[in-house]
């Protein structure tokens, strides 16, 4: 892409500092430019910003001496994960220390009686998820990408399942952290509730590394469901698809999954994956719980969706073919750039309250009529979460700029439907400028709490809050 | 009680300010010593220390007016709802101005279609079901107490349903609240989910007004279920009886509520609520759902229990039969009192992984062996949470010490056993000396915070956190 790449201040570290940090990581502390340039880069179209240095740390003992370090010198450190971020969270705007915590990758504690696990941060789910295998048990939170637990904790990352699992807000339990000065922290003991002083999980979930170094996650589990079924159902237009997720949410129907697509996102998915799904506005369902429980689920939703027109359910009760399904549902992303080859996506998100969804999507159509990019909709829609993806051409700055308009005006039209910027993609530095506008008044205590936390603005600067 | 009064440095209003208060409120800003007292004081053991004035705010914005005249001269401002807090959370340790928030009491509005509504903060949840009522919602989360709203957010409370419907934690979804400079805040939007900065919500949520006063809250709703039912059972011990809790959460049996009562509290139940329950270690169950789904749940845990002894299911499915069971278990605090006439409660409040329950209950049954001073044990045992509520003679100092020692040494094996010393009813002053143990560094953390967001100390000084 041509955006403008993001020019503040370096404050790079000094050969003495990088001696320093050799001397505790050895050959795990490098300055190579490619690594660099990797670790300055997310999976989004946000222009990268490589740091000086990688440190790859293995404890979070190394964690706290690589952040005294830099901090002795005020130069900023960057956590990163899998790098699988949507709005520039692990640019180094201002160079620094990249602190990858991939190679803290160990499992620590699995208690199946209080259905928990603490991890290290660089634990993806997939492989908690593996590691999970044959305990009844599993971790519900799915972003698509098979990112890491620090990471989705710092993101507050949620997903598919989020309707009926919630996001990491509710599924963090507590969190070992390293803060600005080094000090080590573990915010909250096991219980599964506490009124025992101010809540610094909540606080570090969804902080994306400036308020401190997430290294340990302990994470709530759920039980596998007994049963299982998904199904795929085409709608006539957009609002019908949408009306039946509001009042499938309405009637407290505990659905586990509803996933809409656009009929662009199914052309796509339909061509990416080798699937014949009708390529019109489409609901995928996943209900969990005992067969009966299911059944009686599944029956509710079929008679909403009838009612808007959507009778045609594709039933996937099979692991295999509902692992097909959602796999699809994953690699929308993918399938929708397939269509334009050559083309580089920039996937926007916002969510606004479940009663202004239909005329949040509406507008957002009628908006895009005149949108030269082409562009899919797919959405988190039980939670009122909906995303579009342009693919833009990465050689024409004046696509950039156009989808910088129609991404502007979804974002003004979510907040003035008391919506948020960002349901799951979190802020970056992409979604700083609307920060005031959702906000207000509480965007100076976030930066008060954050100049109070990290006085010389090492951790993770340039992002979330101004300061 | 004869416990000594805490004694810190008063840092009164002066003539000055009490007169710039009352152009503000009129007759609502008092200095009555009556009312002074009264304010001062909540629902436990813990010596009262009354305000030097109580001011009757009735918006937003004369809360945001108080706060600037009494932060300009660095005067105390402890936020008031109902008083029924547990840990001394309303007494006035230096001094100030007690704002009393009952007098905002309206539902601002409720949103059928998200399941939310919002409400000032001196609205109690009693009122709000009521005025609920007729619209296929409620607010379920239920302390006991008619506590208010704001009061409720404020101390992160739980109560009888939160094993399936969360604690204020998770039901609240925004607040309004003004902050120590006078800064009138809105934490966050209406969207179900939201990346967009960091959770001020979580952190004024459980802040017992230490770091800024909730004026208005925005909760979630649920659906009020098709189907309820209710039943007690006896058990031959308080193990199995928890054990047959215990395997009822792993199931992953989706229970509304499921309360341990110990064998005194049941005598104390029948005698004051005029009932013949088995004087037993008992539970009350109470099931949502659809009808299929309620007698679902109740035969699982029918079977659970009858593994453990308990066989003796009284069900109750008439709502004036499940009312009277439900009024009989909020009743317990009284009812345990009334065992011992002239004595005054000391309700204690631990919470442990659902893991230990089992091991911290026996041991603490163990040790009170040796206790003189009669006691009852209830709980919230699905989240691990039990209380004891000692029946202490206000008249002799030495039961006050006993109780002392033995409270200490059920929070230190909660704290032990990776438990909290405090699963609902916060710290206040009464639970302060035990953060340290349980939080370690992260206290200096929470201080750092606090002193950021209230660097005169002016909001409930002396709690939670020491500054």
């Amino acid at each position: 892409m041509t955006a403008a790449p993001i020019t503040r201040p370096r404050r790079s570290p000094s050969p003495a500092l990088l001696k320093a940090l050799t001397e505790v990581l050895g050959e795990r502390l490098s300055t190579g430019a490619a690594l660099c340039e990797q670790h300055g880069r997310d999976e989004s179209w946000h222009p990268a910003a490589p740091p000086d240095a990688v440190a790859f740390a293995r404890t979070t003992d190394e964690v706290a001496q690589v952040v005294r370090l830099c901090a002795a010198e005020k130069v900023p450190v960057i956590a990163f994960g899998t790098g699988t971020s949507l709005e520039g969270q692990v640019a180094a705007l201002e160079g620094g220390v990249c602190l990858d915590l991939s190679g803290m990758d160990r499992v620590l504690s699995v208690n199946p009686a209080d259905m928990d696990a603490t991890v290290e941060a660089g634990v993806t789910r997939k492989t908690l998820n593996s590691h999970l295998r044959d305990s009844g048990l599993f971790f519900p939170i799915d972003p698509g990408a098979d990112a890491s637990l620090g990471g989705m904790a710092a993101t507050r990352a949620s997903g598919t399942n989020a309707v009926r699992y919630g996001t990491m807000r509710d599924s963090v339990l507590s969190l070992t952290a390293v803060m600005a000065d080094g000090r080590i922290i573990r915010t909250r003991r096991r219980a599964r509730k506490s009124a025992a002083g101010y809540d610094l999980t909540g606080l570090l979930v969804g902080s994306e590394g400036t308020l401190g170094i997430i290294t340990e996650v302990t994470v709530r589990l759920a039980g596998i469901p007994e049963a299982v079924s998904a199904a795929v159902c085409p709608f006539p237009s957009l609002k019908a698809a949408v009306d039946t997720v509001i009042e499938t949410i309405q009637h407290g129907v505990p659905v586990a999954r509803i996933e809409l697509l656009d009929a662009t996102s199914m052309r796509a998915v339909n061509a990416y994956s080798k699937l014949s799904y009708a390529e019109a506005p489409t609901l995928f369902f996943e209900f969990h719980g005992s067969p009966a429980h299911v059944a009686e689920q599944a029956e509710t939703v079929k008679a909403l969706a009838g009612e808007h027109g959507g009778a045609d359910f594709a039933w996937a009760s099979q692991p295999e073919e509902r692992s097909r399904l959602w796999q699809a549902r994953h690699d929308a992303y993918y399938a929708s750039l397939a269509l334009r080859p050559g083309s580089k996506g920039w996937p926007t998100d916002v969510c606004v309250p479940i009663s202004r969804l239909a005329q949040c999507i509406t507008e957002t159509e009628a908006d895009l009529k005149d949108c030269s990019v082409p562009y899919a909709l797919v959405g988190h829609v039980g939670d009122g979460n909906f995303h579009l993806v342009f693919m833009v051409d990465p050689e024409r700055p004046d696509e950039v700029t156009e989808v910088e308009h129609f991404n502007t005006r979804m974002v003004d039209r979510a907040i003035a439907l008391d919506g948020t910027c960002t349901g799951e993609h979190g802020i970056g530095y992409g979604k700083m400028a609307f920060m005031a506008a959702e906000h207000g008044e509480a965007l100076g205590v976030m930066a008060d709490v954050k100049r109070a936390l990290d006085p010389d603005n090492i951790l993770n600067p340039g992002k979330i809050v101004p300061v």
